[in-house]
């Protein structure tokens, strides 16, 4: 399936993307990132969005109202683990001041995380206002910066950097020419495969490598997380934004994920088509909506399958090494992944 | 079936509950209630516990890693909707200065909440860092302020003054003699019943006043929500806890609720039975438990209904008429109660 | 609030009942009730329907996909425990038989069921095909024949008969004049009560009445399950429909149920308003639709709450006396329950 | 991961396999596969189990009260969609009939189906009560039929032959030496890559191969849908069970499936360890149980994703050229299959 022209989530009409990357001294690698479904007020004009969970070790907030409500309310935040509340707060406070919310008395704050701990001083939650709200207002159409940047700054995927990643597809006119985007913050493990290829056993570097009889490494466990965000303009309602958003964790699955128990996968879809868009200054008590039937949904669900295993190649392919904290993890070594690649005639 | 000597969650042995009030000026009435599992370290001696979402419209964090792992890490606090982030993030802080978590990377704080936007300047988050560490510092065993105190410092429910309110119920020794407490935030509405007599209805305040001809009162919309955490000293896992949990909603739906579609309404339940405890410190990949079967839940059923059905009366008829944020929600009269109970022969 | 005409699921427009009642010899005590949402085909012509589940203790076929697709493309069946897959077989005999059905390969069969094991020879499995046919064939809109009839020929409620009921409530205009109706199979225990009051404490039978000091009763027991349906002209989306139905079990609530352990209690909604109706015969990949705002749904989670209490209510004062299988369960004594609402003042 | 001896999910001790296929003239190409947890009377020596939906689009009957009561009572069966009812009906009788079962009044029957009516008349619906009876009866311990055999006699993937496919995996001794087995049902689509190398595509027969510029075959589509069961020794309860099976999805994945929307994908896990045994003879009101910790769940989760891959692999690779039903699904073309692995270097 083909990829949109930025091979980015900003190929789906309106949605931008905000970063701030915080590289400070030895030990802070962290930052935040942000995607906003549109540019305007999220809280006066909202999107329909769907939660998939394959493993709810995280602080997602914000997770049991968009599972109720249907309803996304604000921009998406990624950001480290126990910076959530900070975030979450910051995220508030700008809701909170945007004009036409003077009224507001509750924002359902959408902030995910992955652990950024080995990299970054994670118990020293350094993550400002401002941090939250530049990567807001930064926020852009366009091409997105991926890798080592934003809530990526401090992440490792299969022992290697890993952080930001994006890809997109976009269906045949036939099949409604809909497009979907993906990004994800990646941080977790197990045995990298790149279109197919074992990448992680070549390289010597991957999960349950000890128990093959080979000297282990401090990086070849599985732990860690991944954050998918999912946009598409293609008019879905709820329930097929959930089921969109499962099938990321089948993307992530094809690179190699083990899956692990301390791995939180969580997967947030939405839909910008104008057809679903909720109004709050909409009186009436019916909403008329135009949505796609089940049976056109297998063809998005392929994209997002595709969209996500790439986006996860595209965050590790992208970063670069990073030290901090104490450690330091390299950037997987593209001149050898190609080898492999080439060498497996998977190169695409 | 009976109360425990204090008719309140501290009848489970070892549970603490410590509150902050904050009543200042003309538009702060918010607070926090602080629920310890026991007095301990929470991160490295944890209890099992298990969430129900009767209606996932609220903020709770912290819910998802409870449903995946089965595990409250920390002391649940409750508190005013907009203000979960900054509670969350002190909690973070308590938690991370303890001794014993100089190492830890991840907090899975739980907050849960209630809109006290009516009484309270809830879009000014008056919750201070010190105020999450009191409410947890003083917590104690034995009596339990109810009413106008804590996170129910601004709360609504039916009307009239809600608030903390908390009760318990001791199984007969042939089943086990099991306690069960619970304790709520109240803050939803609908049609008043008390021993299932129709205050509302006699008192003149209710949902859907208006559509059975009458004048609507400000007071009368059944929106809000519902904080209910269960404690009980009965040996249960993870899945048994959940369904425990679910039983609040029908002890909530005996007073009059009318599950509205703004009461976010969420049922914590844990044990603290040292039989299910998990210890961090504990290396070994198996852990011994012992558990209640499937066919000994029902008289506990039985008893978290009841107790959620009382602590939803106590949290109301403990409170007091609070004036705040240019409102005034008067406390229940309750002179005109009893009167009504008596006249239905259901004083109980 | 009002109840419609009937005071019947057939209240809502389209829907028809049928029944088929097995009393044969001294331990056949069972049946069928067929619910349609409406006359026609119903695999080519769709309801969007929602389940929840308060209780999985349950045998209820054609959930997971009802969950997934959103659809409703059979009758809704209610019968014995052990007749689920002889019922259901025959609905997709039925099914396959219809005219426009002669390409269809796959049916999802709704079939739902408490145990009638108590007054019936439930291993036996009496339900034969003619009987799912002559349900379906003879349901009508119109009355409901209500008690000792269909899928509640042999259920036991709170230690007296219990069995089907039906209720209905419509929404003032000013709220949109929608109609909700509810129809139970009620078989399940708990401490009765009815608009209140205490009655299956002051006819002396009750759960746990043992443990309070009296003598125990072979009828205290709370066990059994609660099958719920749920209709609607209101236009609402599955996620809505889900909503709606979980405020089934609140309403059960209200009746004094315990929800004990072995009461499997189900709810399925569904709407049959135009706007959202699901036709095969249509082509297109997007569909129109037309539904409620989440704001609008309170009025009719009232509805469900009500109606679904009524409806208990009136499946144990509409049932008569039944010996079988060696048990005799008695009617609720109607004149007494009478005697006691009048003390308590609560005849309503 | 190294497999089992059996490289089957018999090599889970204790578990034991059956398989009724069905042969008959044009149009019957059906059957039946029982896997028994153990050899007993299921119904009163339990295993606890848990179940993972990836895609509800299905007929998996018994899952509500699985999922509530966390316990299976009888053997699993796969079969065709539409036989779904009358095989349970099957499991049913021999249930009841089973020394020791003369009191029971209620069976959990667990049938799970893929849809095999392309090549079978599946509206003729012809498993008959003996064939369920056959399956269980000739179930043993062993080495297992795969390919065309049992539910897997009619059953399509990837536009090839599917069937039954099984493999097993077992954790190094340092790990705990547990053993996972992985039995699957296989008739579903998308791209088919095995060990990473793009099958599907180089043999020209893939998920929208006609939106990629070619000739659409009517072997193309995806649709379909995919059993998982999962047994292993490792003493696991049911949440982890629940999390185990959640993996079998991410297996999937890496098969190539397009997780499209007529894929109902179900996956049932169990555990035979003794000390999470379920006795209906045992009379007290706990139980004690050994369970793993969730840290030491990861090798589990490896594993059920390695042994659900190769299951389905090995029941694309065993099934043989099957004509019915007036179509010919031809087998995988092993040596082109060969010749595309050895020329990507990814035999293994």
């Amino acid at each position: 399936m083909p990829t949109g022209p930025l091979d980015a989530i900003t190929d789906v009409a309106g949605v931008e993307v905000g970063q701030t990357t915080l590289i400070r001294g030895d030990n802070v690698r962290t930052g935040v990132t942000a995607i906003l479904p549109h540019a305007g007020n999220m809280y006066r004009e909202r999107v329909p969005g769907g939660i998939f969970i394959g493993n709810g070790y995280g602080k997602l907030t914000g997770s049991t109202q968009v599972d109720e409500m249907g309803e996304i309310e604000t921009p998406i935040l990624l950001t480290s683990t126990t910076s959530v509340p900070r975030a979450a707060d910051d995220l508030i406070s700008y809701m909170l001041s945007l004009p036409g919310n003077e009224g507001v008395l509750s924002i359902n704050a959408i902030v995910g995380e992955t652990n950024d701990g080995w990299l970054s001083d994670i118990r020293g939650r350094h993550i400002a206002p401002e941090d939250v709200t530049n990567a807001i207002r930064d926020a852009k159409p366009g091409p997105v910066d991926e890798g080592t940047v934003g809530a990526g700054t401090g992440t490792v995927a299969f022992g290697w950097k890993g952080g930001i990643g994006t890809a997109s597809r976009r269906l045949p006119a036939t099949l409604g020419g809909y497009t979907v985007g993906v990004l994800v913050q990646s941080n977790f493990g197990g045995i990298l495969t790149i279109n197919g290829a074992p990448v992680g056993q070549e390289l010597g570097q991957y999960y349950l490598r000890k128990e093959a009889g080979q000297v282990e490494g401090v990086k070849d466990k599985a732990d860690g997380s991944c954050m998918m965000v999912i946009a598409t303009d293609a008019p879905l309602d709820v329930r097929n934004l959930k089921r969109l958003a499962a099938r990321a964790w089948v993307g992530m699955g094809r690179t190699g994920s083990s899956a692990s128990n301390g791995s939180g996968d969580y997967a947030i879809a939405f839909s910008t088509a104008s057809q679903v868009r909720i109004f709050t200054s909409d009186v009436s008590t019916t909403r008329r909506t135009e949505v796609l039937t089940n049976d056109a949904m297998s063809p998005l669900f392929e994209a997002v399958i595709e969209g996500t295993e790439e986006a996860i190649y595209n965050s590790m392919l992208k970063a670069t090494t990073v030290t901090g904290n104490g450690h330091t993890v390299e950037a997987l070594p593209i001149d050898r992944v190609v080898t492999i690649l080439r060498q497996h005639q998977l190169t695409k």
